[in-house]
């Protein structure tokens, strides 16, 4: 691998998002080198996106040397089936809401047929911290990213778990309130660990707790409709004690359901990622006690809770770019 | 291999359980070729049973033509750490239950250094499918094996997750009903699979069923605490109402459960194993309606639910020797 690096030493990471396409060319050591980005939607077809999506990129691989420097191109993308390479019924692509995309082969072959590989954004980040970021070195590890949604990328025995199907690794949607006391997920069920502990669902405790008691909040200053999880992280941070306590509810249950998690994987560390974490210690610490109250004996102490390190800004295209470095 | 096999054609087979130490001698196809066994318990010291145990297996080495014609031993045991080879604080095992002892290492040494690698039980359940049984050719599995307690042994990309201590996959211990309600496990925690759908799971739920209702059952015959799942199969087999609810209750939680394990691993099957799957279509019928009742709709369909395709006389022993192959 080394050697190839050396003759060619890039790989192409894209960060498809709903609105934007991030493109990067990054190095071995994770060094992006040139970036240009485009409007995911308003185009017609994936053909026409394709097309725009090569134009943007034709000047950065001609600053980095031309295609022959490229190794490979990785694309983390919503709904991307990484055993087939393509995005599925993707409900926030205009040009792939209704159909299966074959889009890794639609670049490679506008890309001198470099290999190209894609996975979901959630796996994309699991495998940026192990080529990159805080998981060098780790052959076992969970990524959990706190976003909209709840994500995971799941390693084990140094490889990402993708299951028979492609789609393993939805922690998310693990039930963590049974029964019809459960909130509503987005998935079709009820009580998913996204429906409490993505940033919606933050808010949602949010709105509950300011309904169900009469205590004093800074939050009670707001429309309950416009709370996001980003102010209950700032009035947690000015010592507002409900904002705290939300921040404990949604912590404690994320550290209950790694509880369940180690049971499957026993991983050395669970890496969380995403707006959410920047609340620090007030998310980490409940997570950690929610983990320590519920997790198997002969596992406590055993796994490590950190945060990501990779740079936001820059995590999802390095995330992309490491899948193309596993092909 | 195929060569190795030829010159090497056998593994050794120990299923170490707690009464009983079970020998087999296996070739490639899962044939058992000479068989033998000793007690267990009754040895002071780890030396003195690996003594009895080599000199148990020499006529049966001999009889085959030989230590030259054993390729590797493979054990499964209790509290079995396949990382190290040892076997740690086991308590019901006399001779290991206060320390930690390097039995993989001891036998290799009495057995002209041939390598022997050892592995809990349902883990060694879960090789002996791939080896010999319905898992042949499945690189994404899940075997759950329902006794005494609820253990399984998880496959991702034709591999054992061992996790980063050798001790993944234990889902007898996942949480299935949160908070003080939770019945009391023996790990120590509350609420877990194990404490209501292993064996002497189902024989607490009829004792609960049976006090919290005046119905009808031929159950209600027998003393509440010698009622065993086995009692409980036979009355659902006659159409026992009551008896047909508690194995209802069971198989859906059974199944609930799973379609968490899908939401981590998506495995393409689930193969169920030990005594309580003798009870056939009462427990399997309520798994998959449990399962389908609560499988995020992207895995929908998809994993098959079968039963353990190995004699369960000889299961244990052929999972075991499928430990020696892996070497």
């Amino acid at each position: 691998m080394n050697e190839q690096r050396q003759i060619k030493p890039y790989v192409i990471g894209l960060d498809l998002g709903g609105t934007n396409s991030v493109f990067g060319i990054v190095d071995a050591r994770g060094e992006i080198k040139a970036t240009t980005a485009i409007k995911t939607g308003g185009f017609k077809s994936a053909e026409d996106y394709v097309k725009a999506s090569v134009e943007a990129l034709q000047p950065i691989i001609d600053q980095v040397g031309g295609i022959e420097k490229i190794k490979a191109m990785g694309i983390g993308a919503p709904n991307a089936n990484y055993y087939k390479g393509t995005i599925e019924y993707a409900p926030n692509l205009p040009w792939a809401h209704d159909g299966i995309v074959p889009l890794a082969d639609m670049f490679s072959k506008q890309l001198g047929d470099i290999p190209v590989a894609m996975t979901n954004d959630a796996n994309a980040a699991a495998l940026g911290e192990m080529v990159y970021g805080v998981a060098r070195g780790m052959k076992n590890f969970i990524v959990i990213t706190l976003g909209t949604g709840v994500g995971s990328g799941i390693v084990v025995n140094g490889q990402l778990l993708y299951g028979s199907d492609g789609f393993a690794g939805e922690l998310g949607h693990v039930t963590m309130v049974r029964g019809a006391d459960g909130r509503s997920c987005g998935c079709g069920r009820k009580g998913c660990l996204e429906a409490y502990c993505s940033a919606t669902g933050v808010a949602r405790t949010a709105r509950e707790m300011l309904a169900s008691t009469t205590r004093p909040s800074v939050l009670r200053d707001m429309n309950p409709e416009d709370i996001t999880s980003l102010d209950v992280s700032i009035a947690a941070g000015k010592g507002d004690e409900l904002a705290n306590e939300i921040y404990e509810f949604t912590g404690h249950m994320l550290g209950e359901a790694c509880a369940d998690f180690t049971a499957f994987s026993s991983p050395e560390a669970y890496i969380f990622f995403g707006g959410m974490v920047k609340a620090g210690e007030l998310i980490m610490k409940p997570i950690r006690e929610g983990y320590d109250a519920h997790v198997m004996p002969i596992f406590r102490g055993k796994a490590q809770f950190l945060v990501s390190g990779l740079d936001g800004a820059s995590a999802a295209v390095l995330g992309a770019s490491a899948v193309g470095w596993e092909i």
